[in-house]
């Protein structure tokens, strides 16, 4: 027996929440508590109803009640969204209602994950709701949405399609193994579909590092001598952010202080506060602290007011070798206009507190990063579960290639091939997937969806 | 010409975010930014349709998008309502797309203000729904409901009904004023209906210290020496409160630590930390912040572990006067079983450490803040533009009972009869509303209400 469940889909605290039931009682549960125009359990399916919250005589609200019919819903069951005004005490109170009617408080992520078991959408596309609603910049959004809409599902798709073509042709194969020079015709195509496949799968967990610099934003450490300028430097950048953030009424900022969007994606600055306080105490913390953020960074800006004598370039360059440094001089409104000599790293001048020339530092800041610009149906990996199952189906395919080059028979090659599938198809959960897998999914969701 | 206007209606931070759009235009608009099934422009009052909100060919969400057409909504103007995944990337881009359509972003308020301008309600029900969402508990909660049901409304109406047959029997008076004997036989007739006009607004305007407390938190001063235990107490009273908040999902609680509900009452103590903190340094600073705090009570709960001397209940009673004073013997797990000799004031014995009989000094403190058992339809004036229409409207009333009495000509008390009208008028709005006194209304509102 399937419960109904209910909970609160907005978040606290707005003119308007709405509460969400959904389950074959939904309805029935509604008529329960909803006063308003005709009976409820033959309202029309995307109609909306105005009437009131009943609790015996007390009015709790007066709200709008939206009914969907079964399939035609987001979770597939039937739903009702019940708009409340935003009260806690009301909301708390039409929870409590419906609990008490029979509903029970859902799961966080349980709408999803019905949408999902009843076949609405996906593994791959449930998680990309979670995306989606985590995402805070056009880069974040962009991937979540496309996954959302199917994209990855579809090459996925495309792969199992190739796979299973050439579970079929190895099969062919076995039948044939009488007839020596045609197996080796086929073995070389084999091979070479094999290759396709593994450069597709390679291609799209490759991605997986672009997803996660996008996702969780691309560390940038400002480092330089104390008194530099870097803590000017971060505020003239942040304030510049956050005034762009507050142009739209009724959002407030509540993500970590030192992150900041340009074009699009995120970029999170590596906290060298640590450095700055203790570099007064002893120079050897502030330098070994120093090198711990340039170990965590993608991008180094290097901030200094006067040229770095050879030495010390010889040593930052070793530092962030594989990094993407940037010299950041600053105070060129102080200095005179003496050009540094400086060659092959990029060079920017700014006056972080005047805030001349922070837009160039900003575009070489993207420029560094080295981001791909996205498509509208571009795939990025963006998800550690679709990684793992990427590079398991990679192993997998390898092997299938090696056993393809070494003239393994066939029916040695079918497990590894059958592998590579199962693998693939836990990104879309189109095997049966088990509890664990799902709860471990589900619960980073939030309550409501 | 109307302009159209967007907002976001729920708090940011949600499973999903509703997008609100009120105005002539509300539809073509929509149409501008929705792909879905059919013609936006055709598309039924009180339906919902799944869709795609874009930007060019850029997908920015999936989304549901429900349908009013006027005179039949919320505004009384068409409306439309997006529910759109809960990202704040999203809701901005969303608002920014309408913008670009041609919305204007709603000002605190509006739709409410636009109801009231439409004639959805009068500007007594709209100041209610403010109330409604800001409340907290069953008391508030009752109280705006009942206020946007239209209790206190027509109440008013009936005051006014009243009031006009005053006016037309001072008129008849006016008529016959030939007919001395007619005329004493209609005054006492009048100032009988004066004084029961004057009985109602009274006691509405008598209710509005209820209301303020019901609304603000009845203030509740915990006082004693230190180590009485009163910190303890606090933290015991709070802890159990908290733990009723949270048993629902998604809540957070962000009031004021010092508060908590009683019976569906808010009580607010006083903070008299920085008494115990000042106390160890001069003794003398501790008494004035002491009598500051049962200055600014409704009760008093003097905290004492061993009995009070007759000189120290003797200044404690002077002190509290016209307040409700409580004694609260803590720690009775401690001391032997010697009972106090106190009589006349409510004793409570409990102890904070170990949560002893906490139910019984709720159900005392309860009991003293002597609040009437609400009606469904009882009317509680909450608000102090009412009180103070209710205020001055009495004054001409008393203007006009006075008049009555003297034998003042009908013709000199029909002014202040007419005052007295128009003033109760202000509270709904029947008159004419200058723009700023609606400014002033709607501008404590949450944008998207």
């Amino acid at each position: 027996m399937i419960e109904t469940i209910c909970a609160l889909a907005t978040a606290p605290g707005g003119a308007i929440g709405i509460i969400r039931i959904s389950g074959p009682k939904a309805l029935e549960i509604l008529s329960h508590v909803f006063q308003g125009k005709g009976d409820v359990q033959s309202f029309q399916p995307n109609t909306i109803h105005y009437g009131h919250i009943v609790s015996g005589k007390e009015v709790i609200d007066e709200v709008m009640a939206s009914v969907f019919k079964a399939p035609h819903s987001y979770t597939g069951e039937d739903c009702v969204e019940i708009s409340c005004h935003g009260s806690r005490y009301i909301l708390n109170k039409v929870l409590e209602l419906l609990v008490q009617q029979g509903c029970r408080m859902a799961n966080p992520g349980e709408y999803t994950q019905r949408a999902y078991l009843n076949g609405k959408m996906d593994l791959s596309q449930a998680e990309a709701v979670a995306d989606l609603i985590a995402s805070t910049n056009k880069a974040t959004h962009q991937m979540a949405m496309s996954q959302l809409r199917g994209n990855f599902s579809s090459q996925l798709a495309q792969l199992r399609e190739q796979l299973l073509k050439l579970t079929s042709l190895l099969e062919l194969e076995l039948d044939f193994s009488d007839h020596e020079d045609l197996e080796f015709a086929d073995r070389s195509e084999l091979l070479e579909l094999t290759k396709t496949i593994d450069e597709h799968i390679t291609r799209l967990a490759r991605s997986f590092e672009t997803g996660q610099a996008l996702k969780q934003g691309i560390p940038v450490a400002i480092v330089g001598k104390t008194n530099v300028g870097k803590s000017t430097l971060l505020n003239a950048l942040l304030k510049d952010d956050r005034a762009i953030v507050s142009d739209v009424h009724g959002t407030t900022r509540d993500t970590i202080e030192d992150t900041m969007d340009i074009q699009g994606i995120t970029f999170r600055f590596i906290d060298t506060a640590g450095i700055r306080q203790t570099q007064d105490e002893v120079e050897q913390i502030g330098i070994t602290r120093t090198y711990a953020a340039i170990e965590k960074a993608r991008i180094v800006l290097w901030m200094v007011d006067e040229e770095p004598s050879q030495e010390e370039l010889n040593k930052m360059c070793l530092r962030s070798e594989n990094k993407k440094l940037i010299i950041l001089r600053n105070k060129i409104d102080k200095t005179e206009n003496k050009s540094f000599t400086i060659v092959k790293i990029p060079l920017v001048e700014i006056s972080a507190k005047h805030g001349l020339h922070l837009s160039d530092l900003e575009q070489a800041i993207y420029q560094a990063a080295n981001i791909p610009t996205l498509q509208e149906d571009d795939v990025i990996v963006t998800n550690a579960r679709h990684y793992d199952a990427l590079t398991r189906s990679h192993d997998h395919i390898q092997r299938v290639i090696d056993g393809l080059q070494t003239q393994l028979s066939g029916d040695l090659l079918s497990e590894d091939l059958r592998q590579a599938l199962d693998t693939l198809a836990e990104i879309t959960g189109g095997q049966i997937t088990p509890n664990e897998v799902l709860g471990n999914i589900f619960k980073n969701f939030c309550v409501g969806k």
